[in-house]
């Protein structure tokens, strides 16, 4: 969230090591056969047992260099094991073993994968004997599904999908290929997920949208027939809220990612690949493109459009969009404009002591 | 959301079509049974299976004109019913139907009613073999207890009463005739729910209040003795949150209706017919008056009196209340006084550069 | 939340009386024996059967005076019994009994506190038959499994524990003394609670954090094998959201209490007994020091060091800290500053006017 926010996702920082967590151990040999590094340099009878970033990481620790800008931090690191681009060019210390590769990044990810497949609880394939399953639900092979899970007729789980404990599936409500919902989800009727897609506990899809008709001062509930589609690859964070359309849907991309406790309202529509920060909320039938991110916090009206590829500042306020490429501000406008007012709200005091002295000068 | 928030519930944009969630059918005999329009012009033999918005609509869909504004798009609606005013002048086209009422917006409404109770799930009158339901609780007659749903001792489930999967209902809790609970929601004990009450998915009626007393840094928990009263055609949305008074009560009154993921602190009292759009939070002891329409994000700080019919822009943070119906900004000011602002705000750069030129010139 | 977040959880304001909820009756007899006042004067054939404010208390009633401010309010209660400092010196109302104490806001604590245990639910010991605990979980004694809990492999429930219906605690997950889960919590693998700790309703610990490398466009996920550790005596509120670390732990500290709707993102350390108001979001890696005390509705970016004791107003942003020991406003300075530049921003008119003067007087 905030300006910030967009370092979230790609933040180098201090990160860390996995000490208390996941229990895993890894000899060089195995590393490397796992990883498949262009050169190896150093001590190979070491054993991991715990990643870190550079600055955090003890010995038994292996850590990597993902941008040439803390290659310092290699000389100093205690990590047993680093994961190193081509062009690091120091040697490691004793007892220390570099690792090469094109990607350093790639490399971590493809281990850290690796780390949470052998350590993550594996559900349990089959339907747990509390689940309570429609006779008219069709389910596919290879599902997993938790204890006192609830799937209501019509609804379609597809093959290797898993869900968790506690998830409710609504009638006829669909969940694709190889989606994971964990605990306590809900998926209201009719709604359909795509392949691939996570949601984390307690995420709502599906409620009714909010929206009434005000007679004499009395809101007289709009049935909300539609339903909530979203698309292949999508996560859904803790505790979010898709609300189901008017008619028609409620609509999620692609591989858009949406943080936790984000409010997306009816019928609006969410392009592919967008990233949705923490606690933001998009009012009803508003529209955002592909590739847009969203900072935490942020509040988008309703029946707006966001074009693709924008960037929207945390705590921002969308009341209406005209122009700008990086938004920020309430109201929002292009954030290089946004920046230069705060400056100038700050030298206020400054301009009005100003002002009173020309008066006086007069 | 934002003074746009206004138009999220009265929104005559576009809606979409009823497309791909629920599946009907009404012959054009049948919808005038049940609509009974004071006049049919057109085509007599089409079929519907959709709703949706002129602007969407296609062969198949039953369409209105809820506001005269929009009377061009009934010309290029490829909708093969619309529901119209009698001061429409305008011909069907070729295939199509025209059906006339006092007030369209009432008629699709009535349909989309009868869709709804048509398609929606009906849940099985009884309590499921797997909810979990004390000897001391009274249970109505009409009532529907889902599976996994948990109910304490001393609790009150009144007649006609729905509650979905997996709910928690706590000791001496009552829940008032008609309302329905969406599945997950929670009721801590001793609350009180009125009738037709509609809690989504995820809602949290009850849990404590937020309250400490602090000694030498540690901060003690005040227990919180009071419950929850919510009236009658209150409905609050997916994940919302409702606190327990310290002592007496939270109140929300007759027929306000709150959105997603809104927080309301321990001893606030909501009056009647409020609407609360999305995120918004209200802290403890605030009474809110009647009417009062709020929109979304808005944070309202704790002990102020906001009067009936007040209206508090989205985003806005009121820190206290002096004056003005409609309130807006950070911290709120009347909105006209805010707009001016804002406009002046995006001027400060022009208006650094008058001074200084004002200063040189001395 | 807002500046006035501050006497949400000091408020001395008007809280009403317990009346709706819990029952109980004590006779002046009991409640001597109880609280131990150091002097009784007035009626001692009293009996009370409500708590509630020196406004709003009733006949039936005990009250307090805990702040000399509201002295007068003591002359005017219809309060049957009233809880007082030493250095009050007026008599009781005819029927009227008066308690001194050299604190009475401990004694009314200490009354609540009885009056809650005798009201409030008492979870059955021992595990409900529908809940489905792993033969592998290690369960302490004098602990209650309630209704259709779920309870993973190698989980550890130590001594004491109230696990209400519906949670669930994953894969070697702890929960320590004396904690206690409301209905609906989930607890995610390998995270750890202290003792002592609460969690409301819908509490979700240990989703994965929002982590995402972006490889031509597509946002692919960075594992999050870390975990969350929550220190003793923690309180966390309804529908809050902690995530797990990418590596190492998201650590919550000793005697922190955070309330409704909160989000804590990735690798966020927060220091010991903060306070942290509903609906803020902390961006990850971000570190918060001891006895921060953060209002309603406050953004703060990732990546950042609060330090000890920073207090920051309601709806506040925090892109960056510099320095500043009470913070406000978006873009956060301090609070002094801040409120100097809200007065400024309401003359900007005048302002306006008063340069178009000077330049029409040049």
């Amino acid at each position: 969230m905030i300006p910030g926010g967009g370092r979230r996702f790609f933040g180098k920082g201090r990160m860390g090591v996995s000490g208390g967590a996941m229990r895993f151990s890894y000899t060089l040999v195995k590393l490397v056969e796992l990883l498949r590094p262009k050169r190896v340099v150093g001590n190979t009878e070491v054993e991991i047992t715990e990643v870190g970033s550079l600055a955090d990481a003890r010995s038994g620790c292996v850590s990597f260099l993902g941008n040439m800008k803390y290659r310092n931090e290699v000389q100093t690191t205690n990590a047993s094991v680093v994961l190193l681009p081509p062009s690091y060019e120091n040697e490691p210390k004793d007892g220390q073993c570099f690792l090469f590769f094109d990607n350093p990044s790639l490399a971590i990810g493809l281990l850290c994968r690796d780390i949470e497949r052998k350590c993550a609880l594996r559900p349990a394939l089959g339907i747990h004997g509390t689940a309570v399953v429609d006779d008219t639900a069709s389910i596919g092979s290879g599902v997993s599904v938790g204890p006192n899970v609830v799937i209501c007729p019509g609804a379609t789980i597809s093959d290797g999908v898993v869900i968790m404990a506690g998830c409710y599936i609504g009638k006829d409500a669909k969940i694709g290929e190889g989606s994971i919902l964990r605990p306590s989800v809900v998926v209201m009727d009719f709604c359909e997920i795509g392949k691939r897609v996570t949601l984390s506990p307690g995420v709502v899809i599906g409620a009714d949208g909010f929206g009434y008709e005000t007679v004499d001062g009395v809101h007289e509930k709009i049935p909300q027939l539609g339903n909530v589609i979203i698309g292949d690859d999508v996560e859904i964070g803790a505790n979010a809220t898709v609300d189901r359309a008017r008619f028609s849907c409620t609509k999620i991309g692609r591989g858009t990612k949406i943080d936790n406790l984000v409010q997306i309202g009816h019928n609006v529509t969410i392009g592919d690949g967008c990233i949705i920060i923490a606690q933001t909320g998009i009012s009803g039938s508003t529209t955002i493109g592909n590739h847009v991110v969203i900072g935490g916090q942020v509040g988008i009206a309703g029946h707006l459009h966001i074009p693709d590829g924008v960037m929207i500042a945390g705590k921002s306020s969308v009341a209406s969009y005209k122009s700008g490429r990086v938004l920020r501000g309430n109201p929002s406008m292009p954030i290089n404009e946004m920046n230069r007012i705060y400056v100038l709200m700050r030298q206020l005091p400054e301009l009005f002591a100003r002002v009173s002295s020309l008066e006086k000068g007069k």
